[in-house]
């Protein structure tokens, strides 16, 4: 499996290699990513809970859940590329921040 | 640094410790993940290109795009992890079918 | 034309004959919400100021953006039936909170 | 109760008393909708349906979904004058074209 670096250069070649990359600016890319984010949750928007978590169940709406997945993260990376931001890194210190912001629950 | 695997790791056990699991469904993580990248989206809402170029100047800004790329990537793998995604393979996969998709622009 | 309350009935009498109120839920609405407001930002996120400038000047791409544009009041109208909000109210009282909060520039 | 071509006539003129509107392109609003129907999401992403449903009993949480509804009304209206769509017009059309395309249910 590729690691999610490798997937940045392989995204960082496909653009450049599609002359797309004038049009991939931060803005832009972070409006992209929403508007993935939104058709992502389209799927899930008029479903009970019951419905939603059987929807890996139909193929055609299992594949349609991994290709919306593939399409936020393939905008997160293009934009994290864009700004100079390692997303790793930021989600690892975010964890980080967040283990001193919310103490974990007491055992019962 | 952390490979994307790992720190699904470190999530779920973070959600488990704090007994957020119950509230981790695929409906509602979805919707969090768009409400994330809305917050991303709302920091070159308003700027010029010129001043979405310089966002990461400013220690401000820049911490604030590194704080919302973590929360959309902390969405997404527990998306992915609730409903049973590889989110690298899933982006492999849909690489593969864009090049076919979209062919290269040919050399000048 | 019709008044905003008067659209607000219409949509009330459309969902019961067919029998999707349970679906219509304000969690739900508002979920629509943002994902018809991605479709419409969907149409602009790769255009340049002069492109997004001509947008109603071609006939598909004007029909779109009225269609999204009556997505997005369809379930903005809903949302508030279910929760019992004058969309035209809160949007007044907001307005003058804002007049008190950013004061107008001073004139040349 | 004011109209809401009133009400887009008041937004018209605080935003040109305040010279912003260089910042408001179609672009950029369809941004800000989009964010702001993010925010309104927000309030709802954890809830329970009982939870959902009960939102307006409490002032705080009842207070903040008039002020999100108020905002992305406010920025549906600014799109709209920016491209020069009437949003009810748009609505009563969209509405006669789905009475054609989702039959009423039978009564039973």
């Amino acid at each position: 499996m590729p690691s999610l670096a490798e997937l940045a250069g392989r995204l960082s070649e496909f653009a450049a290699a599609r002359r797309w990359e004038p049009f991939h600016t931060p803005k832009n890319l972070a409006a992209a990513l929403t508007v993935e984010a939104g058709e992502l949750l389209e799927i899930f928007q008029w479903l009970t809970p019951e419905q939603a978590a059987a929807v890996m169940e139909d193929p055609d709406s299992a594949h349609r859940v991994r290709d919306e997945v593939a399409d936020v993260l393939a905008y997160l990376v293009q934009f994290c590329t864009a700004v100079g931001v390692d997303p790793l890194t930021a989600l690892d210190e975010k964890i980080d921040r967040n283990e001193l912001r919310f103490p974990a629950a007491p055992a019962e």
